[in-house]
């Protein structure tokens, strides 16, 4: 350890640089895979952002007010590392050493919870800087909830490093046009503008004017012409956070610097040869010693994040002492993510005696936990009116009123999911909806919620055929098989309000990751027998036989209402059926099999109807014949017609389950 | 029928576009459902566009020469219905009544293949703009394979109407950004400006200047801004036909125009009253009178259409006449779908005794068959270099080289698919590649291609947790599951050589829908059992039982050679197994019986090995404990850690099939 302490401007900024890029191309050596030409490019940008700019406490790496990092571009994983191993994070050559190995602190792509330091997992190009819109969102909303009464407690920038494959996504594009709207001025994106993608010089497929694009998005804009220059950098990124808009710093870079391959595709994604690590070591003035740091550059490092940010976790502390008792308790249960969302007050006005469609249902259970919480925050994809989930009383988030409570996506499904995926990071419970059709549109930002296991819930209503005249494209068929496969979601398709209700319950009390709600248009009875807390087993009895069980009904949904018009019919008739209601088959499945026999008895023959794709029923029934389902695109027409056409009529559905059960 | 001609300058255009406003909104009021706003808004585009632009001969509406028209904004199809009504084709008013209902004419969204005139089928958003942008890449590399020789035979426009809806989706910018990198000029944009969208006016979530932003991706930019102002629509067509880029034309209209709600998001969806259409009639100089059509409108309208387009067709059947033979088989070939792929005369160079990575038999396969074909074209989502499907001595698409057959699509994996579709709708065998997990981004393009039952190949490489280092945002482990359950698609995803010839057999052969081709990345011997022919079959045996049948392991892909390792293992602790490949689950359900019997045989124990989801292998399997799948998310490692980990090494898989048999 040295004892003299240097100055600020004593401090070789290129060491530090190249000690980093030193230490990111070993990694990849050692693994034997990963990127190097980000590393190698874009290591004066994360030097700058680290050892000038970004607030963060090394011993608290959760620390709730830090700045935000999302290294969009996934594959920098190295790069980022190799930093955060310099900045004095616990990540040790060790950790390098196991890059891209199993259950080590630093996989191939960055994943969130693995590594202190990675603010999300990303890896899928576009995603990680549409997130980063959510949480600048979020922090713009606890602003406006806790910088109350003259305190400013809440305050953190978020920064993105991206490059060029990130701003090719439609994805990135559809946040950065809700940010420039939204006027998310603490938001930084550092372009790594180096204009070379996996296959080449991006003059084949990428020759529009990038800043002039983020100018017409509203965004205040920054060119660095010389991405080796790191006060260029520094003054750009100071620029920006003083500005009212987000920012967006183009830093031109070249990827692979310093490799025989630097400027071309081929350094972007395969480990460099001995040959040419040792030759850029040489030119970086570097022995070729793998994992070799010089302490000086660390210590230089750590002494810069030090004089900027040490005393920054114990000045929040302080601060938050300050707060108004109620607004500590507040905060305080935010961060700690203890959501009480005093369910036990939670009231729904049933209309008796009446239909209600489950989307109305929907509204109303959302409004009423909201009353209770400060954590549900969301919107919709431009389908409010028809989803039915905006916030009553609770005003609109726009660049004028960040307190408000109804986000307003456009008609931007994917970066919506992204944009709940930042919100939850955060800590908020966040929400979204749209048709459930356009669920695709954003199944790579559910996959995201998933894999993070964020507590996101995704409303999607207009669920199958019975969405009627819009036809197919508005007619989910094959959604339902999806989502259910998809590892960590819960996906519940409720019957009646009863259920829906249920649902929110579970999601809310039981739930940590993700959620799909899935809801039909139409109006359906509000049920006797249907029960709010029995959805948290995933299926139950909602009409018990009467005297000898001759065969079960399992139905999700509007589809429970069929189920049990045809029950009555077939009574009659003298078949003493059974219908079971799931709206949640991945719990059910779930289950132990004292409850699922229960249930489902064996050797009682069973009929699912559910109009969607049959491929999750198998799980519960082998003979397809048993399973009434819609396993074809829709048509426009009225419910009734298509119906009639797929078989979902009562007359239709009595007929074919009293030959299956006869 | 009037006899005395009228000249072109005596006609009303106001007139005429009334009648077609008022002909939208009683369709609408006699479907009780649909979008009032964009017909009354817009009818003055589509006015200005038939009358005097669009090429097309109402007798021959699939003529290949038309120009295209997609209304992206898909929900405007009454506003399309009534034009296209007008303008001659042959949709009478009974069709016009009939809107929305079941198999009429006239579906609540244009749908490709049910009425004369409409060239897609549109709905979701964005994805209109996206697929028209690659009809008009088609029609660009089209003229460099036939207009040679000094001869100009194909000619053809991509006209778009799009609304602020469609501009808001990530897909139109990702594809727009692509059409300006490659100077699309015969590419025209009609954007419905109106600012309104249905949660209310665009100022909430979409304040970017659209202009600006279309400028910076290199377009030909020009606003109109007034609507109604039929002759600045005209003369905007006009200058963007002689643009040497492609155009986006900004017409600020008003949605609704006429109607008591007008310029609100009130009067998008939903149905008007009987008032409001009383009122905006009486407005137009017209009587409430439902369906009534002036005679004087129509034979106006067709007129100048007549007077433009009456001779296109026979001329261009004299300009094709004219064509050198060879030229003019070929054309005729490719107008008809005639598609000989040669494939008698296909070679493949087998490896004797190697292994070869799957996509290396792709790239080998793909090229074979294009040597022999003018249809195949297409490209890779920036994925050339790792997915291998890059055509050799074929040239990049490009705005220097349209003859180029490689695409660069750019990180744009939605407009990929859009523009495969694209492509197919204009006569391509179109195909494009990307990681398999990122096959979620173009699930929506995906489920158009199958809606539309267009033959797309879409080619996903990197298939499992096989691909190791990258981790689990790399890894598919529900798509499979999610693309089995999608009507109308094939799914491929073959186990060696062999069986990848086998997959693109089937699919040039037999296939006239879309296919996905799921590989993985690592390498595998080439088997001598397997079989190019069986692979049409969707599974067949690999390896037979030697006396008695003791059991059978189904495998698909890579897996197929860890099934035959174990029950070689197997075999000398005296089980005698039989393996067999299942390269399409699908195709495998539709054999007759009689085949499924042969190779399942029913009573004998069979184990399914996938490193994927479960979810698909219930249909065959329904005891879960007999399916040996990847239902978690995975993991960064080697291939090796993950096989441990996850139970797909040999040791794990002998222990677990050998209890699971004994």
């Amino acid at each position: 350890m040295r004892t003299i302490k240097k100055s600020e401007s004593e401090i070789d900024a290129i060491k530090i640089v190249n000690q980093i890029r030193a230490l990111g191309i070993d990694m990849i050596d050692e693994a034997k895979s990963g990127h190097p030409g980000i590393v190698l490019g874009a290591a004066p940008i994360m030097y700058t952002l680290y050892a000038h700019h970004l607030r963060f406490d090394i011993e608290h790496p959760d620390w709730f007010m830090r700045d935000r990092f999302i290294m969009s571009a996934g594959h920098g994983s190295a790069l980022l590392y190799s930093t955060l191993h310099m900045a004095g994070y616990h990540i040790d050559v060790e950790d390098l050493k196991q890059f891209r190995k199993l259950d080590s602190m630093t996989p191939g792509h960055p994943e969130y919870g693995k590594t202190p330091g990675v603010d999300m997992t990303t890896g899928p190009l576009g995603q990680g800087f549409a997130t980063a819109v959510g949480m600048a969102m979020a922090e713009a909303h606890l602003r406006s909830t806790f910088n109350i009464r003259r305190k400013e407690i809440i305050d953190f920038n978020t920064y993105v490093l991206c490059g060029d494959g990130d701003l090719m996504e439609g994805v990135s594009y559809e946040a950065a046009s809700l940010a420039g709207t939204l006027k998310l001025n603490k938001l930084i994106v550092l372009y790594d503008s180096n204009r070379i993608s996996l296959d080449g010089d991006t003059s084949l497929a990428f020759t529009e004017n990038v800043i002039e694009r983020f100018n017409a998005l509203g965004w205040n804009t920054i060119q660095v012409l010389d991405g080796e220059d790191i006060d260029a950098i520094d003054k750009a990124i100071r620029a920006a956070k003083v500005s009212d808009r987000p920012t967006l710093i183009e830093v031109k870079t070249t990827i692979g610097k310093f490799s025989s391959l630097e400027n071309t595709n081929q350094v972007h994604g395969k480990p460099l040869t001995r040959e040419d690590i040792s030759n850029i070591k040489a030119k970086m003035g570097l022995r070729d010693i793998p994992f070799a740091v010089s302490s000086d550059t660390i210590e230089d490092l750590q002494m810069l994040i030090s004089n900027r940010n040490k005393t920054l976790y114990k000045d929040y502390l302080k601060q938050f002492d300050l707060l108004d008792d109620d607004l500590k308790e507040k905060l305080k249960s935010f961060i700690d993510g203890n959501r009480e969302f005093e369910i036990k007050n939670f009231t729904y006005q049933y209309i008796d005696g009446e239909r209600e469609a489950l989307r109305d249902s929907s509204y109303k259970t959302l409004n009423a936990f909201a009353q209770n919480s400060d954590f549900l925050f969301g919107g919709s994809a431009d389908l409010f009116s028809t989803c039915k989930n905006y916030l009553d009383q609770a005003g609109d988030f726009s660049s004028s009123n960040y307190a408000g409570k109804n986000i307003y996506f456009g008609v931007r499904e994917h970066a919506m999911g992204c944009i709940l995926n930042g919100l939850a990071l955060v800590g908020y419970r966040a929400y979204g909806s749209t048709f459930f059709s356009f669920s695709d549109y954003l199944k790579p930002a559910i996959r995201m919620s998933a894999l993070m296991n964020l507590g996101v819930i995704y409303i999607f209503t207009h669920d199958s055929i019975s969405v009627g005249e819009d036809g197919p494209t508005h007619q989910a068929v094959e959604q339902l098989a999806s989502l259910r496969a998809t590892p960590n979601l819960e996906v519940f398709r409720p019957a009646d309000a009863n259920e829906v209700i249920g649902s929110y319950k579970v999601i809310l009390e039981k739930v940590t990751g993700p959620a799909a709600i899935v809801l039909s248009r139409n109006k359906v009875p509000i049920l006797n027998s249907t029960n709010i807390n029995e959805v948290a087993k995933g299926a139950y009895v909602v009409r018990r036989e009467v005297l000898n069980l001759n065969g079960i009904i399992i139905a999700t949904g509007e589809e429970v209402h069929l189920a049990l018009e045809v029950v009555d019919r077939l009574y009659s008739k003298g078949f003493d059926l059974r219908v079971v209601s799931m709206p949640n088959l991945g719990r059910f499945l779930a289950m132990e099999e004292e409850y699922r026999e229960e249930i489902l008895p064996v050797g009682i023959r069973k009929v699912v109807i559910e109009r969607a794709s049959s491929h999750s029923w198998n799980k519960l029934i082998f003979n397809d014949k048993y399973i009434l389902s819609q396993d074809k695109f829709g048509s426009s027409g009225s419910k009734e017609e298509l119906d009639q056409k797929y078989g979902f009529d009562i007359d239709s559905l009595e007929e074919k389950i009293e030959n299956l059960l006869k």
